[in-house]
């Protein structure tokens, strides 16, 4: 890290609320000549828990880059007992993609990583089918066919935990991936696998949403994207959004809906996360803005 | 009905779907010197059932507006087996509204009415409490304290709907009213009492959605307008809408923020209904434009 | 102010943009005892001014309410060369509504007034019609008829002013008032008089906005709420929703669906005015959380 | 077209407003063993015109597919002097699409068409800039260079109109093309250029949008897709949609929500296009449900 020059640095905190310690970490930046960019906070009344984000600026900031995280952690974290995650401008995380037959979210995420509008690599996608091979290697990405049986399902998972950590991947997207993960898979990778689920959860969980969304006839379909846990479609809410139906509506015409409705809820949901805007407590999320 | 002279004729009708019904009905009406204002039909492919709203300028029409019923009913709705609702543009329906202490839904509604807004009446206010009378009162609509124990339900029930009856009831709306409405009592009013649910059905259905709402994380909330069935809050849907949550929002603002939806949504199911479009099928609706 | 006990004290802050802002304002409640629950700041980074919004708790806080501002005064602002507005939660704003002939804005928001929802007083309504007037009176509100011609319209001002100040008015609610306040009026009350726009600005200023809407063949239609200027529709903007619409709607449709927006988008910039959570900066507004 | 077995046929029909037409349209099917699979109809009362689409089954339809046309051009749409267009399930339209250098549009466009989610055929790409080729290549589609200059401009759009016409191009598809086409151009293609602008018209025509709508603090920006008309921005409107936006957003956030916004908006507009569900009329737009 020695010649590195991020424009800026990122801190995500949570720790118990007490007085002072917005003061305490803007002090911090300041007394190091830091000029901070952007802060956000936000106070859990009930469960009495602080959490911020906060970036500034490194061009005039006092300390290196690889010396950030010792002081910080030595210093106010260790006071105040945070949890933290310090990130760098410079910094470019790594995605695996996870999927099976349904090709739309696939070609959004690639189309936004290929043209530059999101900066993040993609080693791998791994998939249970071979449909999606052709799109994965028209983008030039390496494509991993592991169909999973209940036969074969903890040895498989294995196999691409092995993939996944030869890679360095940072995070899991599954982009409309039909499998469940094992809880032992999703051990490995806590807060870091992004799911979209086809409904406005908790409505509809589980299998086939539109087909349910129809016969109860509502007016209004939704997605949902939320990290992964042990609890199916249970993990805690990213992103939703809606899109209106009538009575019109076949369950043709809500998946196609619902197509560009998953599309959009998951990239908004991998966006907020690569840009560090996400911080997990208790099953549910802080997005900050 | 001698010197009635209403503008236009309603036709809601729904049967098993045949071919040539629509030219059958439109015909009735082009032979007859009728002139279509509104048309619009569907037809559930899976239930293989025909929909169809239409409604015609009275002007020209050679039937006089109480024959055409007997006509009507005789010919077409023989033929085709339909299910049909007649109405003219001159009636007024009448509406009653049952409350308990929230008073936002019926400000809402009863300020449409009073300002002309909608041209339905209301004769009474129907509430378990005592909180809202001055609301009514500074409307100038009657207002009756029934209190409902688990003791005196069915009694009190009893006295609701002979006050309906008095009162030539067509619909009932429940403008957040904190009560179970027994089987009994639904079945004088099929298809003609309009609840308001404080969430996105099926999502949260029951007490304290907003509770629920906060608790899960959701990113979205909403509030569902349905017809009352002996099912709670299973019942066909008329009309929904949501607004974005996020962390930052306590349950309290939920609460306000869920306010605003309720009104909204009410109104909207109201207006489709004392405007005649909407049909309900096995436990589905069909709201026409 | 000698026994008075507000539960907290908020500030909103602009300046030019330093280093160290955030770390001195914070360090200033900490110092004092003072617990902080609500901050958001914002950087106009073209502009180069901060922007804040700070609330803090007052139990434990060591100094009085009453001697807050002369401290803060000669301290923080003068070293930052702050504008600031510091509000406690104890006071109540007086808001006056100007209405001429249509209602819906009016009622909803006496509504929200009488039932509590709100808390701000409103002690006058004045109008330039008298269909209103009734309204005003079943909610026990002053009703003044101030009918106004080119000719008479100067003088007719001076005596709305003079009835407003008389009033203690903090604010002005235009709620569908078909008048031009003039310069000089406005000028009474800089970033204090609020107007609702039926329509999504800048598209369709001026008269018959739906009339327009129609012609153009818009798919959405909008409503827009802004502070009053000199520049007539061209006041900063505090919030806009949309509806959609489709070829099927009437302009009297546009009308009807226009009149829910109104009300909603109205009412919630009057809510984020009166929570103080507004400021203006060069015709624009920063709306905190 | 003898072999042919379309299974649909859909006309979509306006003439001046008569009564019958309904009637006779439906009846012609009836009477020819046709069995209405949608119907939907529109009377613009202003105009008086009389807008129709109507799709049928052709199983058991009585006349072949090649014989339609004929009789019904000499039959109804003589009688009723109606504009129509016949269209059988088994026609592809070919589309083709003109970029510049944003590629957001081009990719979801090109997915879905590679993907199957839309049956049209892409037979060629035509830019003024060589950066999108290598998406071209990667989906296999021809690209054609064509840089556009106020000199050589008339040149090079017939050389555009002759690649157009030599490809059999049903419409064309402007993403993000930013040159404005000639009237003459524009002449060969009515009613058949679909263009995305990138705000929500008529507000923030012409050259940056994002950039007028920051300054104008607006809180929401919108997109809009039309046909093309000799007017720049003017034309008829498909289909638009918002997004919220605050005092935090910079233009570069303004840009990226504006991108899901353009790419969602276009692609529903191509839909509604090559779905035969769009009429237009004195610059307004039928877009059937």
């Amino acid at each position: 890290m020695e010649n590195r020059q991020p424009q800026s640095a990122t801190l995500l905190i949570y720790c118990e609320d007490r007085s002072g310690i917005i003061a305490a970490v803007t002090d911090f930046i300041h007394a190091h000549e830091g000029n901070i960019i952007y802060l956000d906070q936000y106070v859990d009344a009930e469960e009495k828990i602080f959490f911020m984000r906060i970036e500034w600026d490194l061009q005039t900031f006092v300390i290196s880059p690889d010396k950030i995280e010792t002081l910080f952690k030595e210093g106010l974290a260790k006071k105040y007992k945070m949890n933290y995650r310090l990130s760098f401008s410079d910094e470019k995380l790594r995605m695996a993609v996870f999927v099976s037959k349904l090709p739309h979210c696939l070609y959004d995420i690639v189309s936004r990583c290929q043209s530059g509008e999101w900066t993040i690599d993609i080693p791998l996608i791994i998939s249970n089918h071979k449909e999606l091979e052709p799109v994965a290697k028209s983008f030039g990405i390496d494509y991993h066919y592991i169909p999973i049986t209940p036969e074969n399902k903890s040895e498989q998972e294995a196999k691409q935990v092995e993939l996944l950590k030869r890679n360095n991947t940072d995070f899991i997207v599954l982009a409309r991936y039909m499998q469940i993960l094992s809880g032992d898979f999703i051990k490995n990778y806590p807060s870091q696998i992004i799911n979209i689920h086809h409904s406005f959860l908790p409505a509809f969980p589980g299998a086939k949403p539109y087909h349910s969304a129809h016969k109860r006839g509502v007016k209004i379909i939704g997605a949902t994207s939320h990290y992964v846990t042990a609890d199916l479609d249970e993990g805690p809410i990213i992103e939703q959004d809606v899109v209106r139906v009538t009575h019109v509506d076949s369950i043709k015409d809500l998946i196609r809906k619902g197509r560009d409705l998953e599309k959009i809820v998951l990239s908004r949901a991998i966006y907020a996360h690569f840009q560090r805007k996400t911080l997990v407590y208790k099953n549910r999320t802080i997005v900050f803005n």
